[in-house]
């Protein structure tokens, strides 16, 4: 307990300490017990042990050196709660199991929607382990319903000439492609939308882009937007996109993984305008509203929705005659069986301190990253590449003497030299096919100054390189 | 903290203590705080409450009257690491985010196959969110392998008539007749194998079962065996099922997710003879393993295959040029991107407890349950209805004066009568398309004083009626 409160105390800067995996199996099979034939007693130091070493090799995600990933540094009573969780070890896809987590459940799912704008009594919502998952349930609903045959008969079966397809954004979550490989759909059955200057769905570009995939023999069944895309946090305009999809006829998914969570401040929310008219919403909880990994949340406008999932029959789980309890269960309604009663982590922050503690934070970190990209805008050796939106940014780094055919591997070079020196962490991706630094801001212990200091670490980097 | 230390220590027998959603529901509304413009203050009183209201609506895992489910009672200690994990929140899926994590995963798959079998170093084994999700998994790899243009191209563009098909155990967990719906392969093409007096596959009905198959026009694929049948807890033949996979060119899976874990004890090991010719075997450690849920490992005998589930690239997680830290990622070989490290629960226990901890408390819940069985076959009001392999028993009560068509339903009414008097809390299941009562010995506080004593409830409710 000593050693976590410490942890989180601990401002320091301070990056990844990248130890080789075979160094460190050695250290961690040292800390193991070499009794077999009988319980070996509890031995505290070796617990602590494990502790510090668990601490210290991870990635530092309550530190402000930290702005690579869309991990979260969690609120730290979220953690005690989940503690509870683990002792009490309730599932929550049954109510008789969790009656708690399956109420709290439904009151977070009304509380989250007055800022969706669903009508209320009409939608759904299931939590699932992570915002593939999430995207993963939304398409199989999409196809079983577009599709009614596939479950029962397979897609060999599939009637007519047409193979059903996927139309998403080109920067859309690497999930999603793969879900039409898992479901059956077939993977180069992705119809990408072509890009605004934002790295938006380019509305105008859409029916054009459907009717050659029509052409073609694509039965396109479901559009995927994002809301937040992982690689630069667009935004794609939901509301156009909707009006679209209902004229033809399609189901619309918006992966709000990353960027759902700006809807709980009235500052940010328009950058969803229009997800009230999508068919279904994937949300993690576990990204912006800061709370332990995994904490997914599964929108669906239409509650008729929710169970077209899974068609499932199975004596020991379902009963065949819902009552008012079994009414709540979500075992019929998600991928897993047992499953982690998640959703108590937010309720308990959301219960204690309110809307205003989510909306706090997601308004500081999105300012600090436009502050952040104002700052690069006025450097000579930094490239920007589109003004953020949310809590993400991505850039270049390019010295006047770097020569053109060296600025993506530059950048990779940049990355991982800062990775090794330890202070701070930062991601890479592609944008447009070449190397791009990436910085998220997750944490908000993160000031402008910090990022000032990393760009100096970008610079001493770059005459090291 | 008190108050589940007071909690694990309470002994007293508690079944389920239900309560009215809608009740529950102002209950928690009721701990709610009602600020939303600024974050309210830490209320200390108001956590309590919550705690309170958590432990008590629960499930009861702890107690000895839960003989329900096989949700485990946790080994604290496994909590206490959780705790960590919750707090450091690194996702196990890429080395660098959780280095420890991804570690001792490889460190406990040698562990472990010790028992499995598998030639060291050539096989695999990943972590993920439940036992349905590792048949989904497996199903997956299989169907890849089986069918490699359906990943790329879609179930509509198989080649030839043969229609995919899964063969399966009569008794099969109802995940994996729901993967063959996700996957495209389609529910109604699982062939459900005629099981022996025990409830296992029948070996000598396999051949002609898939020669049958065949003439139907199905191709099968993939053959899924049980080691440890949710409903009754058989143990399918694995040695003599790989042998027919194996002359037939079949993906042989072993759901294990509840007995695999049988394998650790030197005395029940041979209930999955054979086990180390699989090609894939699914293992929850949340469930006889003793650790907070989801804790689900998948193997792979051939370590080739782990990487077919899924076929993708995405610049911002996975590496094109694999090094000495992300050969460790495990990102390409699950659903989840975002992934708890799950694994640091059970290592933990390993580390610092060893083997025996769990091979003792094994032994003794499958003891238990052979000897509430013999007490059983000696009760003239009672009905058995198998021989336990492991630590579930099915059985009913048919006191003489019931008339035969009544039986089943006498059950359910038993079952919840039990239920609402809240000290036990027992399960149903269909066998053989009847109603029978069952027991999951999951918690090593149970002795057979307890079993006696539901034994009278059982009576006594069977009085009331």
């Amino acid at each position: 307990m000593a050693r976590l409160e410490k942890h989180l105390a601990d401002l320091s800067i301070r990056g990844l300490e990248l130890t080789d995996p075979s160094q460190l199996t050695r250290m961690a099979r040292a800390l193991m017990t070499t009794e077999h034939e009988k319980p070996a007693a509890f031995d505290e130091a070796k617990l602590s042990a494990i502790v510090d070493l668990y601490i210290r090799t991870g990635i530092q995600v309550h530190s402000p050196g930290y702005m690579g990933r869309q991990f979260s540094g969690v609120v730290p009573l979220s953690s005690v709660i989940d503690f509870v969780s683990s002792v009490v070890n309730q599932p929550s896809s049954f109510y008789e199991a969790g009656q708690l987590p399956n109420v709290v459940e439904r009151i977070m799912a009304d509380e989250l929607n007055r800022f969706i704008g669903y009508r209320p009594g009409t939608f759904d919502m299931v939590t699932t382990s992570g915002g593939s998952l999430a995207n993963l349930t939304a398409l199989l609903t999409a196809r079983n319903r577009a599709f009614p045959g596939v479950w029962a008969r397979g897609g060999s079966e599939l009637d007519g000439p047409a193979r059903p397809a996927v139309a998403v954004g080109a920067d859309v979550h690497y999930s999603v492609a793969r879900a039409a490989g898992i479901l059956g759909i077939g993977e180069d059955r992705i119809v990408r939308l072509p890009l605004d200057a934002a790295r938006r769905i380019d509305v105008s570009r859409v029916g054009p882009a459907l009717d050659a995939a029509e052409r073609q023999g694509l039965d396109v069944f479901c559009l995927v937007a994002s809301a937040g895309t992982t690689s630069v946090g667009a935004f794609d305009p939901l509301g156009e996109l909707a009006a679209v999809t209902r004229e033809r006829g399609l189901w619309l998914h918006v992966d709000g993984a990353h960027g759902a969570s700006l809807l709980v401040s009235d500052e940010l929310r328009h950058k969803l305008r229009g997800v009230d008219q999508a068919d279904s919403l994937a949300w993690d909880a576990h990204k912006m509203m800061f709370v332990p990994a995994p904490c997914t949340l599964l929108f669906y406008r239409n509650r008729e929705h929710s169970r077209e999932a899974f068609r499932q029959t199975a004596s020991y789980v379902f009963d065949a005659q819902p009552g008012v309890h079994t009414a709540l269960d979500s075992g019929d309604k998600n991928f897993e069986c047992t499953k982690r009663p998640m959703m108590m982590t937010l309720w308990v922050l959301w219960a204690m301190y309110g809307r205003a503690l989510f909306a706090e934070k997601i308004e500081y970190l999105c300012r600090l990253t436009r502050v952040a990209h104002a700052i690069l805008e006025k450097q000579d050796d930094f490239e920007t590449l589109h003004r953020p939106e949310a809590n993400i940014m991505c850039f270049r780094y390019r010295p006047k003497w770097l020569a053109d055919d060296e600025v993506a591997q530059f950048q990779v070079d940049i990355r991982n030299r800062i990775k090794q020196d330890g202070q701070f962490f930062i991601s890479k991706v592609d944008v447009d096919g070449v190397a791009a630094l990436r910085v998220v801001m997750m944490n908000h212990q993160i000031t402008i100054e910090h990022f000032q200091m990393l760009l100096g670490e970008i610079r001493k980097a770059g005459r090291e390189k």
